[in-house]
């Protein structure tokens, strides 16, 4: 092990990233120090980026992250959650949130709200703790982080988005329920969207529609499962034409945008289902009519990160689904020391991801 | 059986109530005739005579209703939802709408929005199908019907809100979950609400709490199992301060209005449901905020109506609870001639049910 790495440092919207130089020390307990092989940098990291989300800094971004064992603390039990061998240099990836397992958060199947959690890529950096984000050439596993060794036939591209784009997707679709047979819209066609078409495809939807201003995105949806496209100007006319009048059984909310909520919300027909993921930034209020959601006996979920067997489910789907073009999805990977072009590019439409690695063969 | 009986006809409310007499035919195919033995007034029948719900005229509302059997049609196989042997004299009620049981939506265990239901107490009267309402001294039970033996432990007064109030919130704590201890809000300490409390109570919450603007009426919830209450204006202080900053696990919006789910909006903690049944009638959007629907992980979901499951499960529960004073609910009885009277007073708060019988001794 070297015993020092690069970091970079996000202090606010109006300073430029930092590299940085911090100490590399052992992990102790059960820690585990990891190599970074790849991190993907994700929509929140934007909306971070851009101002539009709060954190205390100076802080390490980057949290959809895969990377290698460099060591373990002597009380790490070298088995990840599935119950595999752990050994130095395997690629792993593990979940955003580590939890405690035992407050009243974790005992209600939502760890991602434990009491203590520790949230990767969302930190306030201390000098003597440095390594909690991906944009950086260390990160070090703490005590509740539930790892998972990443499947052999996945690469760096599938695996890295893993842990945030695919798992809260997993997420979303286990609140939505059985989605066979039915009929789903998906509001956005990012990473998220693409991967949400792929999902109820994957989990047997009859129709999967997907909605965004952007038509390049909407083709390349399509390449994902998509069977139907429209702008969002087209909703719902288009959708209770394709669906004689009863509207979609399912709609995904990926975009965040309260108008992006109201148009689809007129789409979903009687006893339908609303899943919000997007809305990790704050908005002006959405309008709803409650009469209609009592009448057509709707309900609407919200949901926030995501359990460790939804990151297991996640990494058993991109496994399953490996012929999809999911490489095609980060479109450029970076050094660290180009982390500013790399923040730069992950804001063009053009991008659904842009990857950041210090590793890996450019 | 006589031949003739009465029947109130409503119009609009700009019309008196008139006091009709139609012919009794005798049932066919497996239709059931039921002499009226009792209808409450319900909330939703005042909405209609108020103007703020729009219904198909000349109507008979009511659909709280109790009855005897008059006679059956030859193809009724004399036998309830829960295969109880009926016969003529039977005192029944009956799922206040009528399914298909093989469309779309009664496959998917939405009976109460079959393709071609049949609502009591909604129906435009023809002159050849009169017997569609409460308030009436007959009603003719069709195909699809879904009925049931009462409990010979409930009085007329207890049972007549069955198939209403009650069944309606045995359905909104099916999707609410299991409550058993959680702490539970509910909005709204009318004839729902009251329920409401008794529920809760008798599934196993922790807490409950009752807010609404009428002091005498928090002080009956309390009766009914109600262990704090508060006015609207305190919300969500009150609320806060008594889970220790948590917030409530179950919210049931009972009111309908916009302001008083906002108001209890804030009160719904991490992981919160929210269960929406008041909202019959028109009404102004509601704000929500879409970020805290995602970073609280809340759920909202819409009940209309019910399923045969929930007044089965209705009957079970006012049966198991017959120590509680259901029977003060229903605060006056009056004739099919006092109609008009009988709506003055259902808008009193003073009253939290009106019964209307030609039938029992008052």
């Amino acid at each position: 092990m070297t015993n020092k790495g690069l970091a970079v440092l996000f202090s606010n919207k109006s300073v430029p990233f930092e590299i940085v130089t911090f100490e590399v020390n052992p992990p102790t307990s059960d820690q585990i120090m990891v190599r970074v092989e790849g991190c993907t940098i994700c929509g929140s990291d934007v909306h971070t980026f851009l101002g539009r989300r709060s954190v205390e800094s100076p802080t390490v971004l980057g949290h959809e992250i895969v990377g290698k064992i460099v060591s373990f603390g002597a009380e790490n039990n070298r088995h990840d959650y599935s119950n595999n061998h752990l050994a130095v240099g395997d690629l792993i990836t593990w979940s955003v949130v580590a939890n405690c397992g035992s407050c009243i958060f974790c005992s209600r199947g939502l760890p991602q709200k434990c009491d203590t959690h520790f949230k990767y890529g969302h930190k306030k950096v201390k000098k003597e703790e440095p390594w909690t984000g991906g944009l950086a050439e260390y990160i070090l596993l703490v005590s509740g982080t539930k790892v998972f060794k990443v499947p052999e036939n996945l690469s760096l591209e599938v695996a890295c988005p893993a842990n945030c784009t695919t798992a809260t997707n997993v997420a979303a679709f286990r609140v939505a329920g059985n989605v066979a047979g039915k009929v789903v819209l998906i509001m956005g066609a990012g990473m998220l969207g693409v991967t949400a078409c792929a999902m109820a495809k994957f989990n047997g939807a009859s129709m999967v529609i997907v909605c965004d201003t952007n038509n390049q995105r909407l083709i390349k949806a399509r390449e994902f499962g998509a069977d139907e496209s429209c702008l969002p100007e087209d909703l719902p006319k288009f959708v209770f034409g394709i669906t004689r009048g009863f509207g979609v059984d399912v709609m995904f909310e990926l975009t965040g945008f309260p108008g992006a909520f109201e148009n689809a919300f007129d789409c979903v027909g009687i006893g339908g289902k609303i899943v919000l993921v997007g809305s990790v930034f704050p908005s002006a209020p959405a309008s709803l009519l409650l009469e209609i959601m009592v009448r057509k006996l709707l309900s609407i979920e919200g949901i926030h990160n995501y359990t460790p067997d939804d990151l297991a489910h996640a990494l058993f789907f991109l496994s399953k689904t490996n012929h999809l073009p999911w490489k095609s999805l980060v479109g450029i990977w970076l050094r660290l020391s180009e982390v500013d072009l790399a923040f730069q590019l992950a804001q063009s439409p053009d991008y659904y991801r842009v990857g950041v690695s210090n590793t890996i063969d450019l």
